[in-house]
């Protein structure tokens, strides 16, 4: 089971009532944090969230309204007593900011460990997640994120019987370790396993231009969140001048994901977008899954025979 | 007339519903915020106030709880079009603190000043207010801040007659200006200006123990606004050890003070302090005049002849 809340949906400053974009996510006691603005942590404080469990913050780019938050959470993290090492993954230039910031939160009780993407896109696993960034279009280097909980297949007693597998390493073996026997032989979790099953999909895209990466990493995902800054027809050239995407576009993005998205959660709305549902009749005509995100919209997504 | 309004009264770390203790003031188009923290823009937000108009930001110290906010609000200065220099004042290494916090907000249509604190007790003229810094103790250098607005003495047309002064200079004298007449002789503003009368006042501290400096700062204030962390009667040991003070210590400050303060607002609550009000029995029975701050909480000083 993967938890899924998206703590703001707002872009460029926080507003009352209208947190920073940012994306929590929850699985098997470990949370990730795709961005962390200015409030995020009352962001997360207002949906119930604690602070300890977050093991990874995912950073798309350096602008103000998506770090900014940084400082406060770790310190946060520091009172709920979290002793853990802390990765943050972001783009090149990643240690500087987080040291510029670190200036009024030097000491912290746990070890903060910086990965830096080089590649247009890198995988990382992490906790049970395996995570994709991927390069998008923006005004500065910025980067999209798949986030996978991978699904081995299904034990098989019958195959592992036929290997003459003794009973004491079937369960290690499920669990996908391999194991050297007393005697030498050699099991391998292949052995005992089915083919792999169908995992869960998380895909997340804000500050970019809609280029056709976004769509390849979108497809398959139970959950596309996307940015749509603007929803006026006459935002377009806007929306292309500062490289961000409307809602419209950020539709064709799902529609032309194949397979398609499940569903798709616009967000990172423009200060000047007072409702950003009066267009959503509009953008379902593109992609009829879509949904006008909204602060603290959350979903719990299950593995397909698991009970929700 | 000086405005002033409490933005936040939370201490340590922003809270649903709370924002982190922070002061603005306004005085002849001229405002003035005393620390920002994380989520400061979105209280101005909040009662109204616009960014533009900030000429001066004084930082107590460089806690994270004070100083978070500052990259966000010089961001949204920028957005409200400001060219005019920015001044930040605050103690020893602002100049470091602020070009750490600057690398998310490193281009700004307007040039910043940092003034850093070298004496125990130093004052700046800026815009109308007359700003006196002055140490206090924490575990970190802080200072407290009083905020005058100086008045003049009246203008007396007698003296400027007897004084033999020609009618055209009698408004830039009053005005403060010193004239040189076209036949040499120097007029001065007290040639014509009757004693100076009471001006306003306002005073500021938190993050404190209750040290003497405060209330001789305190003294004749109109508004002492100060740290009241802790109202539990068990938590005096704690507020000691952390280098903060009770609401009663406060109170004892502003009794203390000769003459003292017409009101205190007590701020910077600890996350733990759910009700501050139902302490303020036990806390009037030391100083009347307090009481306890709340975000947005403001008031209007008039000079003692104006119209309120």
């Amino acid at each position: 089971m993967l938890d899924v809340c998206l703590l703001g949906t707002g872009g460029m400053m926080p507003l009352p009532g209208r947190w920073l974009t940012s994306l929590l996510t929850r699985f098997n006691g470990s949370s990730l944090l795709i961005d962390c603005g200015e409030g995020t942590q009352i962001a997360m404080k207002e949906q119930g969230h604690t602070f300890k469990a977050i093991d990874t913050i995912c950073f798309t780019h350096f602008h103000a309204d998506h770090i900014s938050g940084l400082p406060g959470i770790l310190l946060a993290m520091a009172n709920s007593e979290r002793t853990e090492p802390l990765v943050l993954i972001g783009p090149k230039g990643l240690e500087r900011v987080v040291s510029g910031l670190r200036v009024i939160a030097p000491e912290l009780p746990f070890p903060v460990q910086c990965i830096e993407l080089k590649d247009r896109e890198q995988v990382i696993e992490r906790k049970g997640y395996r995570i994709t960034a991927f390069r998008v279009q923006h005004n500065m280097v910025c980067y999209g994120y798949s986030l996978e909980i991978l699904r081995a297949g299904k034990f098989d007693a019958e195959r592992a019987k036929a290997a003459g597998i003794p009973l004491k390493y079937w369960n290690p073996l499920q669990k996908g370790n391999v194991i050297e026997a007393e005697d030498g032989r050699m099991f391998t979790p292949d052995m005992v396993l089915g083919g792999a099953r169908k995992g869960l999909k998380v895909t997340y895209c804000t500050d970019s231009r809609p280029v056709s990466q976004i769509s390849a990493h979108a497809s398959g995902s139970d959950l596309f969140i996307c940015e749509g800054m603007y929803g006026e027809p006459d935002k377009e050239e806007k929306a292309r001048e500062h490289k961000h995407m409307t809602m419209y576009e950020a539709a064709h993005l799902a529609a032309a994901a194949d397979p398609q998205p499940q569903e798709l959660w616009l967000t990172h709305y423009s200060p000047s977008m007072v409702y950003p549902k009066q267009y959503m009749d509009e953008v379902r005509k593109i992609f009829p899954g879509a949904l006008a995100g909204k602060d603290g919209r959350k979903v719990e997504l299950n593995f397909q025979d698991e009970e929700s």
